[in-house]
């Protein structure tokens, strides 16, 4: 029988039986680089190995990344071996800045990772064992407020969208960039539940075709109409009256509202803007940087040339020599976005005061 | 030693010793399909092998498959073996209809078969054998009107830029698309012999990504600076200023300028508008059809979903059943092209009246 990955968490807490019998805690996610081919699951317990599953993308999508983080930050400290608070200290902060270092852009692997340091920082009186005990808490906690957040942003999506639409989306938004149900794609499966039939298209999403490889598994396994289609191809789709709004997800936000998310994202919301298409961005609070003035200072990861010229495919697909520009994410000007939704609500522009507003 | 492709004509007429000894008339091109990975040519006599080099671009670009049909009914019409002639313009018809169906937009096949109708029909008295000859003679003008088409496109839209230049541009519309220089990089070929140094993006172009496999190929070859980007990567290559112009081909327009070119040009047009880029079209003038009112009314040609989901990958990259919507190409609305520049110079809005005078 076929594995339905809607019915697992694409990030988990697990319990295994370590060698001398007695249980540790493990980090569980979905291999996401195996998708669509292969369903197969990860229980990862070591510092190097959970920073190649973030590097590698084996986890990825913004709030996914901040919940495996802080899940990674208590099995490691669950295996610090010592009595001594100085040096677990000093083991916690050295494994948080190497994880830290895994991905440059969304926000949500620091909120997570600093998180997670807080309860180290501001539990110094209690012991090794109490600290790793409120780690799980923490962890757990974080976790489960990323499905709340998931499942509210569902809500108030559903509310802009009616039974019928047609709905682009662009990456991989969806369950498996969250715990459950993702942010983009959650009103859909929300909306899936409760009957309604959408038409999704989905950009295929090069480089590395989150849109056509997750986005279009997860949905084709929750029964909705997907269609997947080139990048390229989304002007065309809009220009033929297919598509009644735009969502997107978002791994960092500005405090004015531009949003950092997967490159293309920014091109999408200037077609929007042209065919006079809803545009929406949807991201749990825990995304939005208000340290971060504008899209501007927002640091663009830049990633192997080979992604775009040899990786998946049978050979090479460019000439030996050539240059690639391979940035993973743009930034989209808050005055394309037609509203931001996140689990406190909707925010229409200005994004400056509804952000503060929601934040503050 | 490597073969340098810029020194052969991607389309040519060439003759070749027959079993018998005779020589006789072969179409030979470069397989395109293979590009970059290897360089090899393919001489061609049959219909059908010639229709399913069409049909599986072998040869594409909407002039050399004008060029290639042209030829193509020269060397059929030569294998046509009667005196009768009403047998001869029965094969000669029937071969036509079945190249005409090879693809459906570019215009270019359709103008070039026809003027080697003409030929059939215009010389019913002359016999097979003087027509034969006169359709030889038709072939090598069309092919040799492209080269000066060509060249006379480079030289004017050479005049748009200036040394130092960043210039986007999409799919294919070069050496590999005509018989030499090119269209839309006809402008990079002339100015690169004359020393200047443009900086050259070019979008990979999904799903057959002919910009990553034939324009990086052909202009590394030519010692260009030349930058490959996923074709959602064209937004922020934009603004980050790296783009002064975009330069594209066409394969077909409407008498009102609209520009049927490969999905993408549309939505790139409009990121060009946006960032205030001029988007220039370049086409030789058989591309126009002045028969098509505007671009509503052109036939997209729709293709085999796999070109998107399996075609040069190891393994299927999108799940089993879900839908693909997979057009060739897109019509791009005369109202964002900034100039048409064509081998009789170049045309500013009102398109209308512009292509009116140089084609009345």
């Amino acid at each position: 029988m076929e594995t339905n990955i809607l019915e697992f968490d694409t990030v988990a807490l697990e319990f295994a039986q370590g060698e001398s019998g007695a249980s540790r805690p493990v980090l569980k996610i979905i291999d996401q680089t195996k998708l669509p081919g292969k369903v197969e699951f990860l229980s990862l317990t070591e510092l190097e190995e959970i920073y190649e599953a973030i590097y590698l993308l084996k986890v990825r999508g913004a709030p996914a990344i901040g919940v495996a983080a802080a899940i990674s930050m208590y099995v490691i400290a669950n295996s610090i071996d010592t009595r001594d608070f100085v040096e677990f200290e000093a083991g916690f902060s050295a494994a948080k800045e190497r994880l830290a270092s895994a991905r440059p852009t969304a926000v949500n692997l620091f909120w997570a990772l600093d998180r997670m340091a807080k309860i180290v920082q501001n539990n110094r009186g209690q012991g090794v064992e109490a600290v790793k005990a409120l780690l799980k808490d923490e962890a757990v906690k974080i976790r489960d407020e990323d499905v709340a957040a998931c499942r509210k942003i569902g809500e108030f999506g559903l509310t802009l969208i009616k039974d019928g639409d047609g709905i682009l989306t662009h990456c991989n938004a969806g369950q498996l960039a969250t715990v459950k149900y993702g942010t983009a794609l959650a009103p859909v499966h929300l909306g899936c539940e409760r009957g309604f039939n959408f038409k999704v298209y989905t950009d295929e999403t090069r480089p590395l075709l989150q849109g056509a490889r997750l986005s279009a598994f997860e949905l084709c396994a929750a029964g909705v109409d997907t269609t997947v289609i080139c990048d390229n191809m989304a002007s065309q789709v809009m220009k033929k009256g297919w598509v009644q709004a735009v969502f997107v997800g978002c791994d960092r936000m500005a405090a004015n509202g531009d949003a950092c998310n997967k490159i293309g994202t920014s091109g999408l919301a200037i077609l929007a803007k042209h065919y006079g298409i809803p545009f929406y961005v949807c991201l749990p609070v825990s995304t939005v940087d208000m340290k971060i003035k504008t899209g501007a200072d927002i640091v663009i990861e830049e990633r192997n040339p080979s992604e775009v010229t040899e990786m998946w495919y049978n050979e090479r697909m460019a000439p030996a020599g050539v240059k690639v520009f391979n940035p993973a994410f743009d930034v989209t000007d808050h005055q394309l976005i037609t509203a931001v939704v996140t689990e406190k609500g909707i925010i229409r522009p200005p994004y400056a005061e509804g952000l503060r507003n929601i934040l503050g």
